[in-house]
């Protein structure tokens, strides 16, 4: 079981790497850049998690999500301009790293004693926030703020665990139940191509008034 | 007592929260997007003081802060071509949060034992940074940093909570006096449009030299 | 000794808010934005590494950097418009105040116990992380990830403080070859211009396909 969850995190981290790797390179940043920015994209949000539950990042205990981010550096480097036509596999890889990233700082969040809407911001954070740090290291606006079904995929996943666990189920049941239903929310919402509305309360350029 | 603190809290909260919904609906943000942003602009700031002074994050022990930010979220959807012509309304309310985050921040760090100039920016960071990250992710240059009297006025209301503190009143009368002074500096500030002097010290585009 | 590191520690804060000002002074921020920049370019990246070592950040226990900000600040205002005659000066006190900061942000790592990657990447974080976030708030794309050798001085300076530390080198030994190293390869590729090549991976805007 220890080993399969392993798969899934480097499948995940180097999936995540991959993604800001490219919108680097998209930017013409210089191989040093890209290789942070895979690797914020990559461990960004695990960081920003265990900095508020106040432990140590889980980066600094094993020196795989570096080792995984220059993986990813390689591939791009090699195979740059045939990584268009794998955009289905990265789609699917960076959903299976959304799916076991939430459900990791979901799990770990409860372990520490707080409670379940706590555990719920946490694993979408996990899974969710890294993203954010790419898109500004980019100078782009985020794109989960406007874009597809994400974040709220770790959140409905979150409900799901913490719904199984209310229902006394096994942990590593719950785990896969609430893994699975990030999975299956975010690849729905991308087939259906179903988005939230856009807020449309106020029209005018707020920042002109505080 | 407590519950008047608390009704300020609210009213703060809401305030900025509303600031960073209808800046990111100016951005064309979806539901989820506007709501994090809000969330993002009514707590960094107490989020990025506690995690400095390592204690837990003053959100992950009470939902209000999320409950206040989906209120604030309803009242915009809702309400959302009416704003307009309460920004008055809601300068005073954005104003109150300002002086009571800024009197929350310093005294918590005056009660863990940090000299005053720490507690001073701190106060600052409580009332001011969510609205910097607030930028940050709606990827426009940081308001506080080039108009109004916003920040200034966390800082001389800091200063003004050390003296009385220093002069033996009562901590609730410093706490007073502290908000107080943000309070009459902020609405002065706009009332009588006193800015600080941009700095013009360097004419060039200095992103040609490190 | 510590008086000539403190001397420095002085030069290196003074040369990183001198930077963050002068890019503030060119987006005509007021004069508390400069201020904030300049701050958070001299203190930033420690700051950031003292959070994640989960250790209270430096500048909360010696007001040095905020009054060296402050000496910074006056500098820029007085003498504003000489300053691009002293272009080289700043250049090599901002190189010194990177081997210092990089040698100091290991140290402080491998004395808490962790390994030498993880004290790597915390010199170079503690050299290279405040103008970062400089950048991020000027609104700028980092110039570490796209221009010069900077951060990879760092990574090579800690390289080499480690090769000494294994071959049972003095401490103070290692940090002088350290520093010393950090100090010449940025000099030798601002001379020679020697940069790290694009990465020319993916020539499509990725921010189409998450």
């Amino acid at each position: 079981m220890i080993s399969f969850v392993q798969i899934l995190d480097f499948i995940g981290t180097f999936a995540f790497a991959i993604s800001g790797i490219r919108l680097a390179s998209a930017k013409r940043f210089d191989w040093f850049g890209a290789y942070i920015v895979g690797l914020a994209t990559a461990i960004g949000g695990g960081t920003l998690r265990d900095v508020m539950l106040n432990v140590t990042p889980v980066w600094m205990t094993d020196p795989i999500y570096l080792i995984c981010t220059a993986f990813a550096m390689f591939f791009v480097i090699i195979f740059g301009k045939y990584l268009i036509h794998l955009n289905n596999t990265f789609f699917f890889f960076d959903s299976i790293g959304l799916a076991l990233f939430t459900v990791v700082g979901f799990g770990k969040t409860i372990a520490l004693g707080f409670p379940f809407w706590v555990a719920i911001i946490m694993g979408s954070i996990t899974g969710a926030a890294g993203g954010v740090i790419r898109d500004v290291f980019i100078n782009e606006i985020p794109l989960i703020f406007r874009k597809e079904i994400y974040a709220m995929a770790c959140v409905i996943g979150g409900l799901a665990y913490w719904g199984c666990l209310q229902l006394g189920m096994e942990d590593y049941v719950s785990q896969i139940v609430g893994g699975m239903t990030v999975l299956i929310v975010r690849i729905l919402a991308v087939k259906y191509q179903i988005t939230l509305p856009i807020l449309k309360g106020d029209p005018t350029n707020q920042q002109e008034k505080e």
